[in-house]
């Protein structure tokens, strides 16, 4: 009976030292140790300073709308074909993997190939705009790619034919078309990529005049419908859309919708919208109405390149600047370019947070990761924490065996420079060690540009 | 030293053990071992013998074109609350999980619960058609609805709240609409759910009365873009879809489709189609057509619910003989109540594949199992083996520790009776003995309807 005895307690240790296979879920405790709001870290800054002089704010709110509408002043392509198609060269190196989690077969890939209809490019060059909050796409297809799902950080959700979403009214430039006809490929001013041929309508010369007229609405809320003065419904908007205004009252604003006829061309369609929901761009700068953009998108998921109108990390900042005019590319090593670059690559981990403290401006700068960035919220004045809010995906674990894994975050969040270092499987300063730089955004001078 | 390689004897031992917490890889053989088209299966069976007599046909053609067009003769929602929102109660009791792979907070399932409006249910009776491939949702979010995605055969793509893909031209009555107006709740002549607004356009007596002809025409491959006179793209569709027929030529067929106005009205417009990639329905009901119909949607990828335009096994059954005027059910338990059901259930392994041999008819009759449905192709006559053709998501696995897995396959597949029981992680006869019965068509006598 020894002998059994000995077994069984044998194998309860290997079970146990096997349940250690399964993924922790215990979460990351910065989201409930720091207020999840961006209002609740107003104290510290001069809340309703401005930020810019109103001169500096007006002329980056000018080159706003000379980059949104710059895709209708092309005379045509901007980008060769290798850039257009850099998912040929990116993705036709990897193996890829399907809807049905299984690798994707050589003949889809060729299917895909093919699709691009490459040898016309570029085969048009008509202005459009977006008629319903669409997604451009790397390759003509609604259906994903992924990397091996067993690797950390790959599989559902991150389909790397999603480049990013695209709100509804974005002017784009039609450069090409698909093979089936079926997807467009246009130029847009934060990006490119493929649309689906029903989500755009071709914009004539009198559209644009009626639409581009200088003065323009933001949103101030997510998930709004916009109905007509009829009530019937016409779109759903977002933080982040941006409207030509035609009318304000102290009850309400007028705007401007595209809609697309049965022939595909955009007909402008006016909608009232209660100033609680949207406002003339750009809103002043100040600490106290970005937390309030920030803070109407709270508790949002993550969203890769924008999957499910949800926003990643880039896209959140991008779309919290734009009802002030700033403009923020789309990726987030460019965000990082905009503005005035503070280096702290080869900082030790103390001395970033040192040096972030010392130049970042509290609402107004960016703190650069590889692959991530945030929002530099400032010190937190209870823990001394300076506070990041950001949508971001995990924080990094690594097993007892070094194997690589994700504690699950997901959402928009405020968090430390350590989120889930309380963790045993999250290493200390991982997070700060892969930090940058901070960047100033555009107008400000650099505090300190020594770094 | 001794006590050193011991225990790193020990070590090696553990994480070889450990290395079975991986999941297996190496597929299903069957998807090797018989030819993946249906035409291969032609030999063994009168392949152009009409499998139902002319008369019978037309009769089920005419009550496939009743039921297409229900929903714009009825008087009002058929469906009760307690119908319309059945996810309320299952999924209100189940804790589901988002898009960022995290459990959905109840202060989501409020807001979706809100999103349904129930108490001004039904608030509508208006007729309308779909004019995009679009997708029935069981509550008006395109954000999914997961089980625990570390549960086997959960998570991404199992989207519950995903009901169906709606291919362009389907009437539908529209009973309700979401709080934010954005989403319709439609009764469709295959099931009922929640339709993006913009996917739908209204129909009036004029557009129903040129639209429901009579005369319908049906698609002979998936994937077709449709184009106007003037070469501009219209519409992408699918085999299952139909449409009107107006003329028809030995080089092509005319047709109609309907396109959305600025306000939301339907209006037809009328497209030119090669003979090749549409025919008028009903298509001959011969097995040679029916394979023909099956192999042009050869290596499609799974889609629950029809994601990405994709199709399940229900699906892809429904969409096989949509062409041939026979209606069926979206899912796979009404499927097999359509027809003659010889209920299986209580026979053993052996018993049942000698009864399937005996009581199906090749390419008309179904095989329904707990969850799965699939057709019936006869008897291999190389293995003797009856083979099935159904799109199928994975073999269930158990591995040593008892741990339920699945051996994915994702794809329209021909497999025997026993896929994947070449692995030594798929139980012998698992498959067979979850069939609870074969169901012969409508329109035929059974064979032996003893069982």
């Amino acid at each position: 009976m020894v002998r059994r005895s000995r077994f069984y307690l044998l194998l309860s240790l290997l079970l146990l030292l096997l349940s250690a296979c399964a993924p922790r879920t215990q979460g990351v405790a910065d989201l409930e140790r720091y207020a999840q709001t961006a209002a609740a870290y107003l104290d510290g800054v001069a809340a309703d300073a401005a930020l810019l002089a109103p001169g500096v704010q007006q002329n980056l709110d000018d080159d706003f709308d000379r980059r949104f509408f710059a895709p209708w002043h092309q005379q045509g392509a901007t980008l060769g074909a290798q850039e257009a198609f850099w998912g040929l060269t990116s993705y036709g190196k990897r193996q890829g993997f399907a809807e049905n989690l299984q690798p994707l077969s050589a003949e889809r890939w060729e299917d895909l190939v093919a699709s691009l209809n490459q040898d016309a490019y570029p085969s048009l060059a008509r202005p459009a705009i977006s008629v319903r909050n669409t997604a451009l796409r790397i390759f003509p297809t609604a259906r994903p790619f992924f990397l091996d799902p067993k690797l950390p950080g790959e599989g559902y959700p991150f389909d790397y034919f999603q480049n990013s979403a695209l709100w509804v009214g974005t002017p784009v430039l039609v450069t090409h078309v698909s093979a089936d006809g079926a997807w467009y490929f246009v130029e847009a001013g934060l990006a490119s990529g493929w649309l689906p041929a029903l989500d755009l309508a071709w914009t004539d010369e009198d559209f644009r005049r009626d639409y581009e007229t200088g003065r323009y609405a933001v949103l101030l809320r997510d998930d709004l419908s916009l109905h007509d003065e009829q009530g019937d419904f016409l779109v759903r908007t977002h933080i982040g859309a941006v409207f030509p205004l035609l009318e304000q009252s102290p009850e309400e604003l007028r705007l401007l919708i595209p809609l697309r006829t049965v022939d595909g061309r955009a007909q402008a369609r006016s909608v009232r919208v209660p100033v609680q929901d949207a406002a003339p761009k750009p809103l002043p700068l100040t600490p106290r109405r970005i937390a309030a953009i920030a803070d109407a998108m709270a508790g949002q998921l993550y969203g890769w390149g924008g999957l499910y109108e949800n926003r990643d990390c880039s896209a959140f900042l991008r779309d919290l600047f734009t009802p002030f005019g700033v403009w923020l590319p789309r990726n987030s090593g460019a965000q990082a370019q905009t503005g005035t670059f503070v280096d702290l690559q080869d900082l030790s981990p103390a001395a970033k947070k040192a040096a972030l403290q010392d130049s970042g401006i509290p609402f107004y700068s960016l703190v650069w990761l590889r692959g991530h960035t945030a929002l530099y919220l400032g010190v937190d004045p209870r823990s001394g924490e300076p506070l990041l809010l950001h949508n971001l995906w995990a924080a990094r674990t690594h097993d007892w065996r070094g194997r690589e894994g994700r504690a699950l975050i997901g959402r928009l969040a405020v968090t430390s420079l350590h989120p889930g270092e309380e963790r045993r499987d999250v290493r200390r300063n991982g997070f700060l060690e892969r930090i940058l730089g901070v960047t100033l955004l555009p107008g400000v001078e650099g505090k300190s540009s020594e770094h």
